[in-house]
């Protein structure tokens, strides 16, 4: 049970809100909404808090992920989404990397207008069913060939669930092309402070006042909590109860669901 | 070139050879042999010095590997060939794990006499064509529903050449599981030093009496250095100049093929 009407419901502007796990279970077919998300998110913005999504999704353009969750029935704008595509093209602009790109299909027409000829870096999304043997040999092949080898990650997670079971994450991924090449791959995506930050320009609240709900205790509540937010944990999505013994990250507050912090939150207004 | 003469080469009585990119470079068709190779085993073999074949190849049975390797010309026999899959299943018997196996479809023969119901551990090799997303995740679900995870890699390469490029070896896949589970695999095969142990005791001379040949400066020579052995490291195979600045291995000597090896340790016997 959440603590009920303690401090880390006071003074509160606005949400960060982690996707997958809280808002909803994805999976075949678009997933299905967490029992209460959709009412939580009305509340929400009926309150006048401020509201933005902070995903580390790569499955899909925002603009796609943005019509899944509005045919699930959330109430939400383009605008209202961090992603880590978008971060990664502003930075691969800024220091003139061309990358070949090891990502889900529906993502790649985030990367329409970046210049992929002659690849000089990789970037690694949750490509799915596009992790094939032959893909991620041929980028390891690319690394290993770059005399100063960038890998750029969207993300770092270690699993999620859909409807149908867990699933590894872009993180592992990340992690077997890290030791075939003894590098060290930029993480753009959560828990990148870097990305936190982006999304609090977004949501146009201040980190101490803000709160971020997700159910990744390393990737949602450690980072924000790094950028110094206060952080919830879900017991929905990927939550597992060893999750309550975690040797590094300690929430804010433990709540069952959305639902849950978003009535504790409102009732502290 | 190698530092002909040098004592590295003195007092030797038996010599333990990996074997792709040693002997043969792998690949469709079988592979090739690497120039010099197959006279090189037979001048061993006429020396009278001790022989065994230590390899980390998991793609294959030993009878098939064998069977590649006499029609690639080599004069080798099963008995001479130290492979990760038979250490496995003594270590799955000692301790009565049963596996899931992720490994390649022609290793699976190895494992006919284990009981393989309802798994209590993973196996993992190089799987090759059969690291698909759906059996990664397959083998990461098992692990994360294990009270207490057990996963045994049949090695920890980071990657070797095939004859068309390079390809991700086994310790890749073994970083993203156990990353995704937070857990260390215990490693069978090379660098292992009760593996080395085995093929030194199927070789039956005692390490200070043996030289490892290799192309693999960390699993191949660093291993067999650790166990008292002296180790060369071949310029063949996955061999790179940057191998030769390790910041932690430095072989005895290079040489530039196992028939270069070969000639200097004939002439110092």
């Amino acid at each position: 049970m959440a603590e009920r009407g303690r401090g880390w419901a006071r003074a509160v502007r606005g949400l960060l809100l982690d996707v997958s796990g809280v808002l909803y279970d994805s999976g075949a077919g678009g997933g299905v909404p967490i029992a209460g998300s959709v009412e939580a998110v009305r509340r929400i913005k009926a309150s006048g808090l401020k509201l933005q999504l902070c995903t580390n999704e790569t499955q899909a353009t925002r603009q796609s992920f943005v019509r899944k969750l509005r045919a699930l029935g959330f109430d939400i704008s383009v605008a209202q989404v961090t992603a880590p595509a978008p971060a990664a093209c502003r930075l691969l602009r800024e220091r003139g990397l061309r990358p070949h790109l090891l990502v889900h299909h529906d993502l790649v027409p985030e990367f329409a207008e970046i210049d992929k000829t002659n690849p000089n870096c990789v970037v690694l999304g949750d490509a799915a069913e596009n992790f094939t043997y032959a893909n991620l040999n041929e980028a390891f092949r690319l690394l290993i060939g770059m005399e100063k080898p960038v890998l750029l990650s969207l993300g770092k997670g270690r699993y999620y669930k859909e409807t149908d079971g867990l699933k590894l994450d872009v993180g592992a991924y990340m992690k077997a092309l890290e030791y075939a090449c003894d590098i060290q791959a930029e993480v753009v995506g959560k828990p990148s402070k870097r990305f936190f930050e982006s999304a609090l320009a977004e949501l146009g609240v201040p980190a101490e006042q803000a709160i971020m709900i997700g159910d990744d205790i390393v990737n949602d509540v450690g980072g924000a909590q790094q950028c110094g937010m206060r952080a919830l944990q879900v017991r929905t999505g990927k939550y597992r109860p060893s999750d309550e013994n975690h040797p590094e990250v300690k929430p804010d507050a433990y709540v069952n669901n959305l639902a849950e912090a978003v009535d504790i939150i409102l009732q502290e207004l």
